[in-house]
């Protein structure tokens, strides 16, 4: 196992930083830029010059004149390429075509199973994101990069995923390599739920360093944003709370073949478990939260211990990474505020009360689609980076 | 409460990575930095003349000539300044004068209470800061920036303690603006246990990007390095894990007012009162230490158990952050390998085997001056940043 290399890292660090000032759309002067990312004016100037030669910014009238030569400003010129984005979760697919700010321009969503293994999955990806290409007229020359998110862990400075649980067939594929086959851009992997928090950062949190992105589905899982950055951890399993031990769990049994873990006792399946057990009609995650909806007195408090039990390890989560956003997402969130009480109730109660005076804890704003805009951030992240706009030149 | 600035991270992210391959003393080409650092090598063209103007790094005779013009090489100048490095703990204050690559060319340690207060405090660091310049015979203007470390939380962009429980008169005090009134150079301040962290990544892990820290004293923390750089949370207390709740303490009041945190059974002073209600004589952590070296059987079990109980917490961490490294310091990593022996029974038993099979978890190599190393470190990341070369050439 190899860590990610300190030059990527850094080159994602100091792109995304820049791209931060960019993506807004707002035209801005280069001793401005200089001025807000504390880069040195040479590094902003020598940058901003590829930047506008590739057609990727332009220079924008200034809005008021200061008497002497007016400042230079430009802006990002976010029609200027596409990036393809996909998001793959166990059994579904989505892929989209964007423009540099993220905006959709087109989108497709299918059922597809990961587990039909990379070659089939891959495929979809080329094939529907050429003809979503071709519907919205724009040439395979405009494509500038692609990023995708897959439901396991990911090497990210190769793109391979490392043992999968549920993704047989991908266990260090080369997920780049096989699509430069076809599509010759760089190709970004990623966890999903990290893309679901760079997505879910991007659409309701753009000036917000430490955010923490927990998805609660079949499966639970989380993505950290702390320092402005994606943390990844050396094996790029950061964030993966779902196996931590939580003190109600003793007698839980996990499939991951330990005991007690978070999974097995606040997942969808798992909440849905303990209803039957009750005696109610329950198999999904989907199956517990129509019951809520209903308002199914057993369901709510099952869903609200859930809560609890999630708010136990994310109590830890705040004393180590001292967010100042929780996010909670995933098709579980889509069981309304009884999930999101049990958390604060814990988290609020046993957490620091330095650590919680300036916490949110909220439902996710992008429910749908974080996944897919997370996904285009990572692409476009790398079209803006040093590394990105020289490949971008070499075309 | 303010996060810390955007411009302040990435200023020290970016250097703290041209530092990392310069502060080896190693001589390397323009192109070599522009590669291992993934920065443009118009960037990293414009920080090296600036470096060598101020004589920071100085051209090194090529060891090999290439047959044709030999590629300029050049090398950190760790004598072209000093930096102030202190460490204050509780009851104890060491200050080091350090070279640019954090060589210790003098120091001093003495008994000084915290609780003294900031003007008692700094102004030993600046009457003894002069004494050992002096001893050395380097003058004031040699003086290039000050690093502190101190026992609480802290605003590391501004430099200020904010709620520090056992600093009384510190809180919001503004460190740097009183230092400066007496030693007119760029003052960094941090919590105590990321500035080990610092400090032990440079002694004994140079080239891990994922590191965690962990101080376990009369207090328990923890420094955690992730992406190659130090992670401080929105309120500059991530990191800290001494009042996450353990399972079997349910009935231990920690002095936080709540019940059950970490830091009221394994912290040395816990471990002591254990100790006391079984009739032996122990009332601070070095008792325990003693009673350990002794070979007493209670002592024993009673430290390998409080392992246990923090192994429970840094199974979140390894899952949360995914460490490589997990290093154990402080007075109470003295106890030997008793203390670790319980840390890795409930890491290695409890974590995901993907989080574990490339994690060490190991004594600290720096015990007595990791603090010290770090303040040096965090000043000399500053001095080698674009903020800190403008600084000194404005001078």
């Amino acid at each position: 196992m190899v860590e990610v290399t300190r030059s990527t890292a850094l080159g994602v660090v100091g792109a995304s930083e820049l791209f931060q000032f960019l993506r807004d759309g707002a035209p801005r002067t280069r001793s401005a830029l200089a001025q807000a990312t504390g880069l040195a004016r040479s590094t902003i100037a020598a940058r901003v010059d590829e930047l506008m030669e590739l057609g990727l910014v332009t220079p924008v009238a200034d809005a008021v004149s200061t008497g002497g030569r007016p400042p230079s400003q430009f802006a990002l010129n976010p029609a200027a390429r596409v990036v393809l984005a996909a998001d793959f979760g166990a059994s579904h697919a989505s892929l989209a075509v964007t423009d540099l700010a993220g905006t959709v321009l087109a989108e497709r969503s299918e059922a597809l199973d990961i587990a039909d293994g990379p070659v089939r999955v891959l495929g979809w990806l080329v094939e529907t994101g050429r003809a979503l290409m071709a519907e919205i007229g724009r040439d395979r020359t405009d494509l500038a990069a692609i990023g995708i998110g897959v439901p396991g862990p990911v090497e990210h400075a190769t793109g391979r995923p490392v043992n999968p649980p549920i993704m047989p067939g991908w266990d260090r594929f080369d997920v780049p390599g096989w699509v430069q086959q076809h599509l010759e851009v760089p190709v970004l992997v990623d966890n999903d739920v990290n893309i679901m928090a760079l997505g879910e950062r991007q659409v309701a949190w753009p000036r917000t360093d430490h955010l923490m992105f927990v998805k609660v589905a079949t499966g639970i899982g989380s993505g950290i944003v702390s320092g402005g950055a994606l943390q990844r951890g050396a094996q790029g399993i950061a964030g993966d709370i779902g196996h931590v031990q939580v003190a109600r769990g003793a007698e839980a049994a996990c499939h991951c073949g330990n005991r007690g873990c978070l999974e097995a006792l606040a997942s969808g399946p798992a909440i849905a478990r303990a209803l039957r057990e009750r005696g109610l009609d329950a198999v999904t995650g989907r199956d517990v939260v129509d019951l809520v909806k209903r308002g199914d007195l057993t369901a709510v408090q099952a869903v609200r211990q859930a809560g609890r039990d999630i708010g136990e390890v994310l109590t830890a989560c705040v004393s180590l990474v001292n967010p100042s956003v929780i996010v909670i997402g995933g098709s579980m969130a889509q069981a309304g505020e009884q999930l999101i009480a049990g958390i604060r109730e814990i988290v609020y109660t046993r957490s620091m009360p330095l650590a919680t005076a300036h916490l949110q804890v909220v439902q996710s704003a992008a429910p749908e689609n974080a996944g897919v805009l997370g996904a285009s951030m990572l692409a476009i992240q790398h079209v803006l980076s040093p590394e990105g706009v020289d490949a971008l030149a070499a075309r």
